[in-house]
């Protein structure tokens, strides 16, 4: 519960520093979400390397993809992918049901705009993952809000040739 | 091992991210070190918040930092502080032998300099997590780099009226 939170309110600061620092126009916000973005690559990138040191080759992209949904997922969110599905021609997508990084919001639409901040690390995360791996992609994420009733939320992320 | 490692990373991303943005002059220095530090604060104060929602009231000073100690460092660290000293009128000595924020950094007296950027955001944290249990404290960080064959680091933590 507390022990994943470090790295939550971590976040959440970044986020806020990045923000406060400068005019939130809207060239400025894809400048912000960018820096995010690319934040998160690096961290990934790290952390995949220390991740994988002692673990067998992968055979494929599909495995390399179980790898991040499983042991690269649970390692920085502390649970895994709930759910992986691919068109086997290069999209997968990545579910997560109760997105950590986003557990801290209010349930409902009100803030659905401000989602894009909380998730842009997280893409970078996985790309960056991805590219140590030698595996190239475009990370996106989606969030759809359920009825305040359910906690649950969802977070896709594609990947993409 | 690989657990608190995503923090880690996000730590140090965030260190160079704020270094990067300016440049690195004498009062920018301490500017850096201050934005550092506030952002440990606000982390510190949303952690302590967390983990003390259920314990039972503090009995005194000596009480709490021996909190900060051990669930408060276990926490954001994953061991506790090794060593708790003080002098009985507001002087706590915390030290840490193996400093998972400096770890990464080479032994010996090289890096030595770069050490205040890898302990302000930690001198933070305390200092939020006192000023959140009704302490108000000045957190200051020493570190005396052992010679390169033994790889433990100290950080000694004090806090002082």
């Amino acid at each position: 519960m507390a022990d994943e939170a470090a790295f939550q309110f971590l976040h959440n600061e970044v986020i806020q520093y990045i923000y406060k620092s400068a005019e939130s126009g809207e060239t400025e916000n894809g400048r912000h979400i960018a820096k995010l973005e690319n934040m998160g690559f690096r961290v990934g990138q790290g952390l995949i390397e220390r991740l994988t040191k002692d673990t067998a080759r992968f055979k494929d992209e599909l495995d390399i993809m179980k790898f991040v949904c499983k042991d690269f997922w649970t390692c920085v969110f502390k649970k895994q992918i709930d759910n992986l599905r691919t068109n086997h021609q290069g999209i997968y997508v990545l579910q997560d049901n109760k997105f950590r990084l986003l557990s801290q919001l209010s349930a409902g639409k009100q803030y659905l705009e401000h989602a894009p901040k909380y998730l842009s690390f997280s893409c970078g995360l996985v790309r960056g993952a991805l590219s140590s791996l030698g595996v190239k992609s475009i990370v996106t994420a989606e969030v759809s809000i359920m009825p305040a009733c359910k906690t649950s939320r969802e977070v896709l992320i594609k990947k993409s040739n």
